[in-house]
């Protein structure tokens, strides 16, 4: 048994201030648990003299080997983000022999094969809580408490900023650009907000819980993306008006050809779970052969939960050390599925069209979606603009690749002045 | 590492048959995740000519010591129900040096403290997910994920049948005795429903995570019970129009004095998570100081969502006896925090009261009420039923010793013709 763990910090900002606050206030407990202190031995910063909120016992240092080298530390923590230097100090330490925690997605989605193949190599442990969910246990549960199913279906809101500003659209009955305005005024958008509204920080996240619950390596750009900017006050309502809430799911499914994933807004139930999550809240729908529904519902950002999480791995980790055992749960990619492109996905769609205000022109767009076998499970005319006339479709369950090719003929159509949205609907059996 | 993990079944009931199942249909990925196939070589049967659903490879014995002294079984898993002989049997199995896998409420609620000394003298383990919330990760997510916590307060509808009561209730605007019938007649509530509608299932299961998340064992006899039987239609609705939902609420909070337990029936915000909690499902909603607010949900109960559960944990103990470690998580109950007893806790109260109708009658109630400092939020003078009328209260927060002087003066006085409901009111702050 070690009478101390001592932990390398990679790192000191949002996350890094949350891990050492969480292992100074809750030492004696987390001490308990461990059967040994968790102290931060050394801190990795850029600039040293910037001013920290709290006092620390730690050494604070601006050379990365002083910390990944030290032959005290027993794992290296990595908190600073972004794809690198991040990802070469993770690789050293883990070809050091260190056993590595991080929160960082970038990296795990995207060097997620290598870095599993050097902790395998050195006998080390990867873990990465903290990179999915901010502080919701997702990881474990998929690796652990779940591990008895055949996952069929990872579906989650797992990007808090664009589900604040879809629920503020729902509630409040602002515009996008409204709600980006005052999501970037209240810091839960950057001042670039492409990562978030683009859908690409979703995608990262349901590469790594794709990998997991599927046992296959799904990389980022597996991952179809489409983001919220394209999502309309109009189309709020009339999912509202239709029994439907609208999300950016990032959706993760398997059937026995193979896997999607995608990340897209969708319509989805009112009474689904998932549609009950609100604000910045962070939920994730795992549907297993066994299990059946269950979900992870909780903060997905945030310094402290997301601190939660990475501690939770921490603690985990020095376990192992107190026990001197290592890789009890390695890379479960055991299987190489294929993995479908979106155009072989399958779901109902709701369709808006600007159409002109004439007979025949109902029958002429039914005519094109029926030539592509898309079938038409509702329509709405509803509103007229002007000289035109707004048409709302719900399709029944067709193919993606037909439905694009309906689209594009009907986009040709001289009657239709303007396809306003094309918006896929999830969780219901419209068949 | 070893060729195979041998189980030795104790029961072959619903969860038995869920666990042979997932064993059998998912024996390739369990395989693969273990790096050795896990096999039940023997099971544990009162009666072996009952016929059984599957094709069954194991050995079928009635004597339970071939099972446990089998040398060549690793783990014990125990889901025959029941406090005893199962319990028995598990205390025989952990001394003997077995591994311990169980889905049993009854034995770990009551029987918790024991059967832990035994694991942690025989340097084995005893696993028990199984035994809150069937198929949901809740006690290895407790334990592990958010072990960087103070957890302060878990809340959980932790009963399918009362859930499953109390939202047809909601929905179709049935009485209590006629979901009953219903939830009888669906194989959802015994033909004897006490342990479920009278609290008695949740309040075991409450018990359990309590002593889990904070630290500190928490028996049967320290949850204060009540069931669902004095719900009433009025109670349903009255909530409905008040913002409310009434749902079974297993409750365990901690202060800086102590910690308070109980099991009753509650108004919750319809906009808080839990109220989207429908039907048999169940989900544990818990909050730390790190992590924040997060919720666990799914099927509550079972054969396959508890024997997905089962498996989760005998594949935790098969990759531990694959590391050669056992014992890396013992019982965390560390501490010794006193309980308060039910009357030092406090909620804010609906109270539902049929009185005389005449001038005076309120202001003399509101006094009552007001000598016990119990101050009121809200009154609601409703209905008129014959000559009385339905008197609707919400309090503040109140002590519950305070609320239970109050209610004690107001039964006795002679225009109160009858106390009709009292029902607290959680997860809100009104004061």
């Amino acid at each position: 048994m070690k009478e101390v763990i001592n932990i390398g910090l990679l790192g000191f900002g949002t996350v890094g201030t949350g891990i050492v606050k969480i292992l100074t206030e809750n030492a004696g407990s987390i001490a308990q648990k461990v059967g040994a202190p968790v102290v931060i031995k050394k801190i990795l910063v850029r600039n040293p003299k910037k001013a920290r909120g709290s006092k620390i016992d730690a050494d604070i240092v601006t050379d990365a080997a002083e910390v990944i080298h030290d032959p005290d530390i027993d794992i290296i923590v990595e908190v600073m983000g972004g794809e690198q230097p991040a990802k070469d100090y993770m690789l050293q330490a883990l070809n050091a022999g260190k056993h590595v925690v991080t929160a960082n997605k970038d990296v795990v989605a995207k060097y997620g094969r290598e870095l599993f193949a050097a902790a395998e190599k050195n006998h080390v442990d990867f873990l990465f809580e903290g990179s999915v969910g901010g502080g919701i246990p997702i990881i474990t549960p998929l690796k652990q408490c779940l591990a008895a199913n055949q996952i069929t279906e990872v579906m989650g809101i797992v990007n808090g900023t664009t589900n604040y500003m879809l629920t503020k659209m729902t509630r409040e009955h602002l515009d996008f650009d409204s709600v980006l305005k005052e999501a970037q005024a209240q810091g839960y958008a950057e001042a670039d907000p492409t990562a978030d509204v683009g859908g690409w920080d979703a995608a990262r996240k349901i590469a790594i819980l794709a990998s997991i619950a599927f046992g296959t390596r799904v990389s980022l750009e597996d991952v179809y993306v489409e983001g919220i900017t394209n999502v309309s006050l109009e189309d709020v309502d009339y999912a509202k008006e239709l029994g439907y809430v609208i999300k950016l799911l990032a959706i993760a499914k398997r059937d026995d050809q193979g896997i999607s994933v995608r990340v897209h807004p969708a319509f989805i139930p009112a009474t689904h779970p998932l549609a009950a999550v609100n604000d910045v809240y962070n939920a994730i729908y795992v549907k297993g052969d066994a299990v059946g529904e269950t979900m992870f519902y909780g903060r997905g950002a945030g310094s402290l939960p997301t601190a939660s999480a990475v501690v939770g791995d921490i603690i985990d980790e020095a376990r192992d050390l107190q026990n001197q055992v290592s890789s009890r749960i390695l890379c479960t990619c055991f299987e190489q599925t294929p993995i479908y492109s979106v155009e072989h996905t399958e779901s109902p769609y709701y369709i808006r069209l600007l159409v002109q205000d004439k007979p025949g022109v109902l029958a002429a767009i039914a005519g094109a979606f029926g030539a592509q076998q898309v079938s038409l499970h509702s329509v709405i005319q509803k509103r007229k603009v002007d000289h035109y006339s707004e048409i709302v479709l719900i399709t029944y369950r067709v193919l993606d690749a037909n439905l694009r090719l309906a689209m594009s003929t009907i986009s040709g159509m001289h009657v239709v002045t303007k396809i306003r949205s094309v918006i896929r609907v999830e969780a219901e059996e419209i068949d």
